[in-house]
């Protein structure tokens, strides 16, 4: 039995500077032994299905100390790493037996060895695509669940509001506040994403952003009564119209800011004290400040996908030599849906 | 008995543009009847003290919805308003007395005619100064104890920072936050300010932010280890410097911005993506919001006024002429500690 095989990798070449492009990253290939050490309590996984994020850009940055304070960065000569699907090939770790499928971080790479391992097992009686665990059923659906319900609060029949509204987060906020009985609206960058948006996950309305000369008129517009809650994705001068037409006591819950990552200028805000003047609450947040509360979202989603009353669209692109070029594509509004990458679409599981 | 008087009045000009300066006001003096109509439920009352207080400031501008959303705007041609202490001269309003001393919204005059009054009965049994109810003892005080101990959630060895911290709710803010065993550091505006805050409030540490060429410097000087609470009063480039030194889970309670409302172009805060990367929570709020813990918060602040733990300083300026030139300086930073105004030095009570 061979033991040793090929082992592609997709490394940082050096820190980004300005918006993460293609060449910022490479592909390497190295071998690796099929075999853990005993006694070294790691876990040997084959990758099946790797998730491309926002936050990764983030990492790809020469670190600051604010960005420290979310992840460690992305090592240069090193590969870079998100959450994947993993199948066990061979394990020392008594929690995880070979043939196990798990989620979790890991290197992009097609194989990964995992020390001290930060990955959950897959029940796979639950008939969902494996691929979910990159997204819904992985920390950006309970991101989007803790973040609506526990940050903002929501009450029925308020107003919300979602930028970057079809992406991963995003379309699954819309869906969360419908089912709250509030009236959603939703921005994105593209007619598809809008027609997704309104006729796919039932939003009340959308817009495309890039249409829009003025986003201050867009949100009058759509909220003729006020925004109550604002679900933020992309930061910037959304977030400055947004501050214009958030009701008294609203809410913002801040999961990303995608438009303001790789700019050596950052958007200005001018409109920040209405925070005060408006009584606002602005919160970051992160998965794994709810953590605890995975399983109750998923006694919340699964009946939900069961019954098909929760959409879920993916961008699934094929083998990781085109990882490189799918992440990158975020940061240009080009997947429809939840970025995702199949590392070898030719794999036997 | 004489019942017709001169009313001296504060009137606004006309919309403020810029920074406030004393020749947007005008006195001017009306005559009035010192007797309310039968069956009016009217309150008349001899104004004794006004409070200074820089949201006036944001009143005294054309309203925009986001003003709107604090409070109506001061009307041309018309006094302005705020709180005030004052004595009942005469009363249709059966919850009210001739003789008692109340405080709460006045108009800037000498005396007041209250229709639906938002004023409280004052126990005089209570042997602390009148002025106090312009602020410790009213709104300021009540924004104080609700905005640090509701918003914030501090705990004991927490650090805080406070900025316009000699103000009336910043030397209010520190105090407390010494209370409940936090580090607290304060910034203020000259080096008398800043003598204040050590030797008179017991901040651990302070500085003048006049002195500081470089905020994050400053921040980084007194909190090596990073701030976990900021009682925002100033916005601008003092919260972007502030964004770059908080703590992960930090809270950022947001009671004012004097700094930029009077700005045609606002400071540029370009470090906001800290609050994603930090789960930042920052809160504007209103005293109007904690209204029932008024009760709570005297019997928390009274025994500390009457065993002298808790100092308080006014900066007091006679005669409602003197108002205006009071009122504005508030954006000069003259005034140490909480400007009050006297109305009539030689007022018979």
């Amino acid at each position: 039995m061979e033991t040793t095989v090929r082992n592609k990798q997709v490394i940082l070449r050096d820190y980004v500077k300005g918006v993460p492009k293609q060449s910022d990253l490479m592909i390497v290939s190295n071998t690796l032994e099929l075999k853990v050490k005993p006694g070294s309590s790691e876990v040997l996984v084959k990758n099946i299905y790797l998730s491309c994020d926002p936050y990764m850009g983030i990492l790809m940055r020469e670190p600051t100390p604010s960005t420290l304070a979310l992840l460690d960065a992305f090592v240069p000569g090193k590969p870079i790493g998100g959450i994947g699907v993993s199948k066990v090939i061979d394990s020392d770790d008594p929690a995880f037996i070979k043939g196990d499928f798990v989620w979790g971080m890991v290197d992009w790479e097609e194989y990964s060895t995992i020390k001290m391992p930060m990955i959950f097992k897959i029940d796979v009686t639950i008939n969902v695509p494996l691929s979910y665990y990159t997204g819904i059923l992985g920390t950006l659906g309970l991101t989007a669940y803790a973040g609506f319900h526990e940050i903002c609060s929501p009450k029925k029949g308020e107003t919300v509001f979602v930028s970057a509204a079809s992406g991963a987060i995003g379309q699954l906020v819309g869906q969360f506040a419908k089912l709250m009985g509030c009236y959603v609206v939703g921005s994105a960058g593209s007619t598809q994403k809008v027609d997704l948006l309104l006729n796919k996950f039932g939003f009340d309305d959308a817009f495309n952003y890039k249409e829009e000369p003025d986003f201050d008129s867009a949100l009058k517009r759509c909220f003729p009564n006020g925004i109550d809650i604002y679900f933020e994705n992309v930061g910037g001068k959304m977030l400055d119209a947004v501050l214009l037409n958030m009701n008294i006591c609203g809410r913002i819950a801040v999961c990303g800011m995608i438009s303001q990552y790789h700019l050596e200028t950052r958007d200005i805000v001018n409109n920040l004290p209405n925070i005060m003047f408006k009584r606002i609450k602005m919160q970051g947040f992160l998965f794994m400040d709810f953590h605890d509360q995975l399983e109750k979202f998923y006694e919340f989603v699964h009946p939900l996908l069961k019954e098909g009353k929760l959409k879920y669209v993916e961008d699934i692109v094929n083998g990781l030599d085109n990882g490189p070029a799918a992440l990158v594509g975020l940061y240009h509004g080009q997947n429809i849906g939840k970025q995702v990458l199949l590392v070898d679409a030719h794999m036997v599981l």
